[in-house]
């Protein structure tokens, strides 16, 4: 691992789930390129009894499981001592929303937490401890913090300079500019009747760009008004 | 596979990353035991050249590689001619946001087919008549759609009545009434001096439902005050 490596954590009850997103694609090639260094925890690895629990019912009645302070705690406070890190991030739907501009934040730290719970959540003395930033990845409910936490880890990846090949292509992504992608089309020019538009096969640089502007804006302001609020 | 089983196809470039969250945890459980019967369909297996391409150039120019018309127009009228499909979804960042709501809905259809686009993105003649309804998991942006497949498809998922072993525990989840959920302890009461509220210890269930309402709300008001717009 080189001096620009971004270090990433993930402690979670079930890391086998995520095994194969982890370990393909642009986040399996940052990591054999020493790009990034992602490990995973098994929170079951530091349950106290033979059975492996590490988590009881809730306080005050109610359904589901709640994960117990302990294990948490021991797993995450060894990683404290190891090194410094710059945020110990739960991923929860109550947490801040995820945006583009947090990805690219996350992008340019160095060694990272991500806590993903599962069954009804976590104790909230791990919260009110423990964790530094709660994100949310979107307004629903998933069966663990495991995919969030790839989701999370897959979208700050991609934005290090040299993972995505072709830096120009993360430049222009929706929400780069507070505004939606243009729309996109390859060859061929006529599929079963349906035509590129005209403007595209052209090669007047200047219409294609002003027409790919339109295209942005105007999608942005029927699908996503609320992007452009904060623009002037 | 009984006759409530909802059949979910998954269209993409990369399935093999998403195979461990498609196969374990609640979803795996789900697809065991019949509840679900899921499909991972590769587009590099309708390719139309010995090197299995599926992309090319973006007319117009510019930086990424685009999906063709051709697989994806080969896989899906494959599967639209064996059954219907309730809609054929398309992940990307400028759909429409998912929710919990959307969720539930469609954890009441029979049949979907979820297209997940790769690299820039795929052929927007795709979008304009194959693809029925367009979904974004969050306002970032992702190396491809597989894993926001796989966010969408646990969401659904873990909504079907008989997934999560505990129908109640699904009921009281962030968003389910447009609040978000109340802090959760469990054992031990103490915790290196970290004390549980008291009211979740004493037994008066009237008195611990009220505290939870009004966390839930507190925290609400705080974090997420647009939710609450929606309620009388």
């Amino acid at each position: 691992m080189n001096n620009t490596t971004l270090r990433i954590d993930i402690v979670c009850v079930v890391p086998q789930s995520i095994e194969s997103p982890m370990s393909t694609s642009i986040v399996g090639r940052a990591r054999e390129r020493g790009i990034v260094d992602l490990h995973l925890h098994n929170l079951h690895d530091y349950a106290k009894d033979r059975f492996r629990h590490i988590d009881d019912t809730p306080y005050g009645g109610g359904a589901g499981m709640i994960i117990q302070c302990e294990p948490v705690f021991d797993c995450i406070e060894k990683l404290l001592a190891e090194r410094t890190y710059d945020d110990v991030i739960y991923l929860t739907p109550d947490g801040e929303q995820l945006t583009q501009k947090i990805c690219n934040d996350l992008s340019l730290k160095k060694n990272l937490i991500l806590l993903a719970g599962h069954y009804k959540g976590i104790d909230q003395r791990i919260r009110d401890t423990l964790v530094t930033r709660e994100i949310s990845i979107g307004d629903y409910v998933l069966t663990g913090g495991e995919i969030a936490a790839a989701v999370l880890t897959d979208a700050i990846v991609r934005l290090i300079p040299g993972v995505v090949g072709d830096a120009e292509s993360v430049l222009d992504d929706s929400f780069m500019h507070d505004v939606l992608d243009a729309p996109h089309y390859t060859k061929p020019a006529d599929f079963r009747g349906l035509k590129v538009p005209d403007v595209l096969l052209g090669g007047n640089h200047a219409a294609i760009r002003r027409w790919r502007e339109e295209q942005s804006l105007r999608k942005t302001q029927e699908r996503r008004p609320d992007l452009l609020k904060g623009k002037s």
